[in-house]
């Protein structure tokens, strides 16, 4: 049950990044159907696309969705007949692991909007016959997470043992527990808040700037043209600072030169070593990921709040019933250990069970992708009593 | 006594920004003299733009210098005759203040390479007639300080009772202590330290390669030309998130959109407050300042280390014999108050006498140009004891 039909494959073709993507997709929302969308706009069809681990349970009761952070798709483990993909978090799932796949079934999608597979600002407009670009719907956490309960009816998984995520994925999980109570009996959601801070949105109009300032931008009509790859480049050189801190690149890099025998360290081009490590993450990037995604992606963060749509946030808080376990990591300098702490004590006082655990490591918010370990320690702890 | 020549009169008169200059001009280092850079470069001839407040005791000891931040000038205080101008610390600066001028000698200048009248990238290359652009030499935060060293003998001041100034201010000020030990009594040094961290460094490359993907920018020879308007305007952006805090944000803006009323949510362009007030910070700068003095000034923010030079970090520290006060901020993203506080206990482990404050307050790095009351206070209190 990969392609829907003709036109649903056509979409999924013209997806820019298909390395990242699944074996799986699913589409959905097609003529006549829509799919309305938070802002109230119908949009359709949407393809997601989706890669599952394990196998479901008879009694349909080991499923575990896991949410995918910005740049992140639907490959979280390894492929199974492919050794090249690492999937965003390996070592947590497979046999024996964290998300033991022998004992669970876990779920992972590519978000709407994404550039891995699933309909975005890439795929192509089937009204107009070319990609949507900024004629793309805004959409927000609360929309990708709708599409995933679709995705889930599809599978035939009613209920999920728990859904997991870091950041973006984090705001994910978090909205899985407030849009569909009912359906998840525990969320672990890690460095992330339920509604995205000023600070935090800054720093994406920042990102967003640097792209859209790009002339090969242009308005977002560049496909099949030159990409805006400086622009690409600088956003996730600002946000790339957001997901450390000052503790990891002092310990990575302190304030070595990156020439330092040959170079002089007073000529105007002369790199320090963390310029030169960020020019080659932001480089890197725009050789996997489309910029107009970026875009709303980080736009789609900037609207995360869990109470929209409800008489206050306590009131969103209060529909779940389920276990919630919160992680801060001591170093985030884009979601405060105590924003996140600072949620699981409001949600305790709206009813929830709710905990707080920080993770201490050095290399700030990043860190749910870096610290394996304690990332494995903290999820079976966690899964062995809820 | 302001310009010496006709050669350096012109220099001057290129200025962009004469309105945040001040009176009077010192220009040195004419044919056949030169200043060798710390880089070994020789250059000249420098031209700098500075501002008097108060009168020179017949001692000669009552004289302090006021070191200005990225963005400022030589007007630190209001001008006699001209009521336009504000200066950058002028509730602080005046008859009464905490730099009393009916008691003290209050000198600020522009530093070198800045674009308020002293010698920078906009000015002319006397060789070639035409502005420096990026001919212009990099400098760095001591050779602005050996800069202000050559216009104190030209007053003919021998010796500071105090240098101050924040964050690229306050480098200025303990590069005066290192360099001229026995020529500064004391310092007070607020937000910063004594070498830039690399989270510092990572946010000034952001803001330099914004300016330097704007293609108006042409390699710096934009004068005469559209200026780097969108560049400039995205680098002050980044800067501005890094000078302020969550926690002001959170007061001034929260989460709220800036057109709620009438406004979609849901439309890609509709802004949050705090992205409309920060585009606004970013505009604002492009009809101020000089894009290619962003560039150069950063890089000499990157380059600080008082260190350098020397055998050690602590070689340098050792020099110095006078009182310093360091100030850091609670807030403070930029110069985290651990990393003020913790040069502070270095200084003291070296010999100096080195106190450390911490100023409380929502607003982040710039709070050393907001919270004038707490400052006052801490600056009477250190001027009375030393």
């Amino acid at each position: 049950m990969t392609f829907q039909n003709n036109l649903s494959r056509a979409v999924a073709r013209e997806c820019l990044y298909p390395s990242y993507a699944g074996e799986h997709y699913f589409t959905f929302a097609e003529p006549p159907d829509v799919f309305i969308l938070e802002s109230g706009v119908p949009f359709g069809p949407i393809t997601v696309n989706y890669q599952t681990y394990g196998k479901l349970s008879p009694r349909r009761d080991n499923a575990i969705y896991l949410a995918h952070a910005l740049t992140g798709g639907s490959i979280v483990g390894s492929l199974p007949r492919q050794d090249k993909e690492q999937g965003w978090w390996e070592p947590l799932v497979g046999s024996g692991k964290a998300f033991d796949t022998e004992r669970y079934y876990i779920i992972c999608s590519n978000v709407l909007a994404g550039c891995y597979g699933s309909t975005g600002p890439a795929s192509l407009d089937l009204r107009t016959g070319k990609p949507y670009g900024m004629k793309f719907p805004v959409v927000t956490i609360r929309d990708m997470v709708r599409v995933q309960k679709a995705l889930l009816d599809h599978l035939g998984v009613e209920e999920l043992l728990t859904v997991v995520g870091g950041s973006m994925g984090g705001m994910q999980a978090l909205e899985w527990a407030i849009t569909y109570p009912r359906k998840v009996r525990s969320v672990i959601a890690i460095a992330c808040s339920g509604r995205f801070s000023p600070l935090g949105i800054a720093f994406n109009q920042a990102g967003r700037k640097a792209i859209m300032n790009d002339p090969a931008w242009q308005r977002g009509d560049y496909y099949g043209s030159a990409f805006p790859h400086q622009g690409l480049s600088l956003a996730r050189i600002i946000n790339t600072i957001t997901y450390r801190s000052n503790d990891s690149f002092e310990k990575r890099f302190g304030r070595t030169l990156q020439r330092s025998r040959e170079g002089n360290p007073f000529a105007f081009h002369e790199q320090f070593a963390v310029e030169s490590y960020l020019q080659h993450q932001g480089d890197k990037l725009t050789h996997r990921f489309d910029a107009n995604t970026y875009l709303y992606l980080s736009k789609a963060m900037d609207l995360h709040d869990l109470g929209r749509g409800y008489t206050s946030f306590q009131t969103a808080l209060k529909r779940y019933q389920g276990t919630v376990l919160l992680v801060g990591i001591n170093t985030d300098i884009l979601f405060y250990p105590g924003e996140v702490g600072g949620l699981a004590v409001e949600m305790r006082r709206c009813g929830v069970d709710a905990r707080y655990k920080e993770l201490r490591s050095p290399h700030g918010h990043d860190s749910f992708l870096i610290e394996f370990q304690a990332m494995e320690s903290i999820i079976n702890e966690f899964l062995a009593n809820n």
